[in-house]
């Protein structure tokens, strides 16, 4: 199969080396020249381009751009394609993206590789990235099965789990378990950075700091601009999770504040016999 | 040196193997026969009995009960022990305990070596658990030098890093970074529980969750005991923290209604930029 990839950093540069390796020929698109460079030089394409008109021979292409370019590569690609080309994209918040590409091409496959590590760029990109992940896929009704079975069959020889659900189930799912945790722990660094007055109190904290706290700061700590993509393109379920957890903190609070300290070992008692069930195989 | 250990839990029987192997004569008291037997058998200490009687030759005693039983320890204990002996203990949270033992034995030391692992129990007993983790003690005004002196040389011949500092500061510092994370941990798993009605949302949830969330709920999904611990017993330096917290969530949650994105990105600028502060040398 002749297939596209644009956007050659860690997801679509992984894509590359996996696709290739299972026989199909693979052009790649990146608004750098040297990322086209390093892409043909780790074999991660067999061609590679600039500009997009490179992926008129493509039967299926990938669109792996940050989430904010998704929507507008769509509209320049369009022009390229042969109409029955299937495109398909790997953004981590499916439903803007669904609203705004399902309307201008009928045969596209909204899609989510759950693979990555803190990397990012070409020179990150990985083989077998997919290999026992989630790719959930979120086609609308409107989808045609057949585009769909393509790419669950292109993931599913990745080695990926799929997945397949309406786009904002995926985006309720993914807040709860991705975005939500991401504000929960920024919020624990954000309240050491603002909430102590007393200076020594803090420096003693830092020195004391051990496996808990940086289990528990990790995903808060991480690159900002993800954060913000989560909180942008995901605003909505973002906040009904947000929502929820306050009433939870706020039970908890009011727990302590009540010194209701059989309420309190029940609720740990309940969060500690649910946690496996997020954490099996991890 | 004679030195006593009552409560060989995983605490308490890591310390007699050390202090051991440092050539001190180790006497330890167990509630249970079966504890007293295997602490001998394990090298863990000299002498053992279920009694605190034999405590009566020691001139350091180590308490290493759960910290509701430390004060009632200390009343018992005192009766049996040589007016010069010092008593010191290893909770992990210091002002109820020091308000409670200061005013009975004035040769008090407040301790807290902050090592251990997700076992309990003589079983668990580890050799070098202390090397390279801190020790934090925590005198009054009225504590004499020469007793703080002697346990700090004892927590260095372990390997521990010991740090000085008041029992406020202390419970204030350890709020921060691990009773708070605790809290907002399972307030995540506890929003999951609650605050989600679609059960095909969370069914899907569990599915994908990865290792950011296994991180963010590690904490808050542990021993619920050690839970209502940390809220019984530090129970107003942790609201005080939790309160800097929801100020700082609700901070979020206002920037994303408004849809501050440029607020949002530098909070997690700060937030990246201040993690690394905690996480030195772990």
């Amino acid at each position: 199969m002749n297939i596209g990839i644009v956007g050659l950093g860690l997801i679509g540069g992984s894509l590359g080396l996996d696709l290739r390796s299972r026989g199909h020929r693979v052009l790649g698109v990146s608004r750098r020249q040297r990322t086209c460079e390093v892409a043909k030089e780790r074999g991660i394409v067999d061609e590679s381009d600039v500009e997009l008109k490179l992926m008129a021979s493509a039967e299926v292409v990938f669109i792996c751009t940050p989430i904010a370019s998704i929507a507008p590569t769509v509209k320049h690609l369009m022009v390229h394609l042969s109409p029955d080309a299937i495109i398909t994209d790997v953004g981590s918040v499916k439903m803007p993206i669904v609203t705004a590409i399902s309307p201008l091409w009928p045969n596209f496959v909204p899609g989510h590789p759950m693979a990555g590590t803190a990397q990012t760029g070409v020179d990150a990109a990985l083989r077998n990235l997919f290999v026992d992940r989630p790719y959930v896929l979120t086609p609308t009704d409107t989808t045609p099965k057949s585009a769909v079975e393509t790419i669950a069959q292109l993931a599913q020889s990745l080695g990926s789990q799929i997945y397949q659900c309406d786009p904002q189930t995926h985006d309720r799912a993914v807040s709860w378990i991705s975005h939500l945790p991401v504000m929960v722990s920024a919020s624990l660094l954000d309240a050491c950075r603002q909430g102590e007055t007393d200076v020594a109190v803090m420096e003693l904290a830092k020195q004391l700091a051990s496996s808990g706290f940086r289990d528990t700061s990790r995903v808060g700590g991480g690159n900002p601009e993800l954060g913000v993509m989560m909180a942008r393109y995901n605003r909505s379920e973002l906040l009904r999770s947000l929502y929820a957890y306050r009433e939870s903190l706020d039970d908890l609070i009011g727990d302590i504040e009540a010194e209701n300290w059989p309420g309190i070992q029940q609720r740990l008692e309940a969060t500690s016999q649910l946690r496996p069930e997020f954490t099996q195989g991890l």
